[in-house]
């Protein structure tokens, strides 16, 4: 079965076509820069690599270009876009109305519009890439594999904010978490890792996405039980560029008597706050390269970051009321050894022992980097969303 | 040495004369609803008690009052203001500035005042306090005792946010904390508890002020380290009108999409959400009884609440990397054995264990309400904070 992995964002769609059960990745690339005069357009098979400067006005010819790649004579990789037989669409937010992977059609449609005001800046690009591939790719099943659905196992006691009830009944707040399909993947490769390598069944483990964007989730019996995004891919760890927690106080000190405007302080939190915000870089590479070569404010950043991170590993250990493993993933998470070794430094009471020889070693494999005498193991997993989405879907379709 | 401790507040006056060190109440009472026609004032002592109804139209007339109950010839307590050594004065607010109890002098009212603008509810009303007692007692020291100070001792690691720099250096936005005066006084004791009764110096300790306001601090070796509270008194656990965390992407959504006002939002979240915005009860004896009663809401709340709690435990656990006790304090903490029993189920990974029957004795005294084999100690030591403010001034002055 031949799936195509779509993810549509506002200015930019990512394509991946791939053989399934083989789990073999066909070809994949990506359109950035939707409505520029010079779109970048990638395109990658095993055999061939190459890039492409040119206009793509919309998304759906941009879409349009994504087939007539992948049918070009010379380099393409399908004769027929009727081979194809299904297509993958990445969908942020699923709100409450969707736990699972579904098969699209003008009710799952007229739903994912009807979460705009959710994720104003994510469903409305999604929805257009659905639009667009049904027109393109019509003879393939469309289905929409939703980041919050791994999250809607999460009770009411943790998703639940202490502000009135109408605010949730009426109006939808609640926690609704993202990077969902990366943490299920991560926990489910946990868990088959652990059983098959350790002595513990991973019934209590923590998966730490630390990427562009960073999440955690407390995961019980496979199942997410609580997060660290909430309403909005917002809070909980310190990002990029977004500060994650923050006292809510400070934007009504910052629009009443610092005299910001909302959209500026919205603008701060969002894009000129986290590790940007502290040290001037935003790339975590500039940041480690620096703290090593002793600044202090870098240093202090990534201390600030893996304090963090060691908070929602406590809190966490309290409602699991137990620790098999804390799983690493992500760009950060699998690359940093750095910031690994901060986590991990200080947390004897919770059986967390990092073997610094492994924690150095670079690899793309699942793997253990705790010492032999770890109560706590500490796994790192690569994530791989795009194979999660083909997953769910060849799933839904062969069943 | 016969102090006066004062807690001056945006509309009300609570006083209360101490003999120390014999640690004894000379008197007490409050002014309350000062500005209105019918003004509440209450007097104390050992031996008479009463109320009265009258107009207190300023702080002024209101402390003149309290100068008069205390010096009245049949049911007052001193012949001459000058018997009063000290007067302590409850300050909120002590921004960076104040790390411990200080002598008033000028340039400690101007900073003071330079903080109204992190404290406008709370520091004004401090202050004029101490204007008006410099007058009235004006032969008594006057000293001022800061929420703030015993939390100044928590590193910059925990708090500072993860917002650009400058916020940070020229606008003072960090976390500050609150409710110091009783989580030292709390602190203290149980340490003092731990290493008389137990096999634990309380290292590592964890106090939990469940009163109107909630919070929590990690003490390590008697110092804070960490604490709920941030910047103002408005976020961490949930309180009784006040929401504790949220996820700020909340305020811009019910600002740009619901349309509320930026003032009626933080009215909401300040005064109508909380235990109250739950459950449409404020009062925890309430929420209790109908939580008994099988009131789903209620119920829910209740549960929400001690999850947080639990969350912290677990934060608090990890920054200290160990965790000898826990201790619960003022109202809430120090009478519901229907919240502390919340609070301690399912918490065996930190040793926590509940002793049932324990539990439900109340009593005014510190005590001790684990089982015998729990590892971690679970404590209840009633906070008093006048006493706290009394004991600091009489150091101060003693040395």
């Amino acid at each position: 079965m031949k799936i195509l992995i779509l993810n549509s964002g506002s200015s930019s769609i990512k394509y991946q076509l791939m053989k399934m059960p083989a789990n073999e990745v066909i070809c994949s690339g990506m359109i950035d820069r939707i409505g520029l005069e010079s779109s970048n357009v990638t395109y990658k098979t095993k055999d061939i690599s190459f890039e492409e400067i040119l206009p793509i006005a919309t998304h759906k010819i941009g879409l349009q270009k994504v087939a007539s790649l992948l049918l070009n004579e010379e380099t393409g990789v399908i004769k027929s876009t009727s081979e194809i037989n299904a297509v993958g669409h990445r969908v942020v937010h699923g709100g409450s109305e969707f736990t699972k992977t579904v098969k699209i059609d003008e009710k799952v449609k007229a739903k994912i519009k009807q979460l705009f005001e959710l994720a104003p800046l994510h469903n409305p690009a999604n929805l257009e890439g659905i639009n667009v591939a049904e027109e393109i790719f019509d003879t393939a099943e469309q289905i929409a594999v939703f980041d919050t659905a791994f999250h809607q196992t999460i009770p009411v006691v943790a998703h639940k904010y202490a502000i009135p009830d109408k605010l949730l009944t009426e109006n939808k707040i609640r926690m609704y978490g993202f990077h969902g399909t990366s943490h299920k993947y991560v926990s489910e490769n946990a868990i088959k890792y652990l059983k098959k390598h350790t002595d513990t069944k991973g019934k209590n483990i923590i998966t730490i996405h630390l990427g562009n964007g960073c999440s955690m989730t407390a995961v019980k019996d496979g199942k997410s039980i609580d997060h660290t995004m909430g309403f909005a891919p917002a809070n909980g760890l310190i990002m990029g560029t977004r500060c994650g927690d923050i006292d809510q106080s400070i934007i009504f000190y910052m629009k009443n008597t610092l005299n910001y405007s909302l959209d500026e302080i919205n603008i701060i939190l969002q894009k000129q706050s986290g590790m940007l915000g502290l040290t001037g870089f935003s790339d975590l590479r500039d940041i480690e390269a620096h703290a090593e070569n002793g600044n202090k404010e870098c240093q202090l950043a990534l201390a600030m970051n893996a304090y963090r991170i060691k908070k929602y590993i406590g809190s966490y250990t309290a409602v699991l009321n137990g620790l098999d493993a804390i799983v690493f993933t992500a760009g950060i998470g699998e690359n940093s050894s750095y910031m690994r070794k901060l986590v991990c430094t200080d947390m004897e009471y919770f059986g967390i022992e990092l073997d610094d020889e492994k924690n150095q070693i670079r690899s793309k494999s699942n793997r253990e980097i705790n010492t032999e005498t770890s109560k706590t193991k500490i796994l790192v997993i690569p994530t791989d969303e795009e194979f999660e989405i083909a997953n769910q879907v060849h799933h839904l379709l062969k069943n």
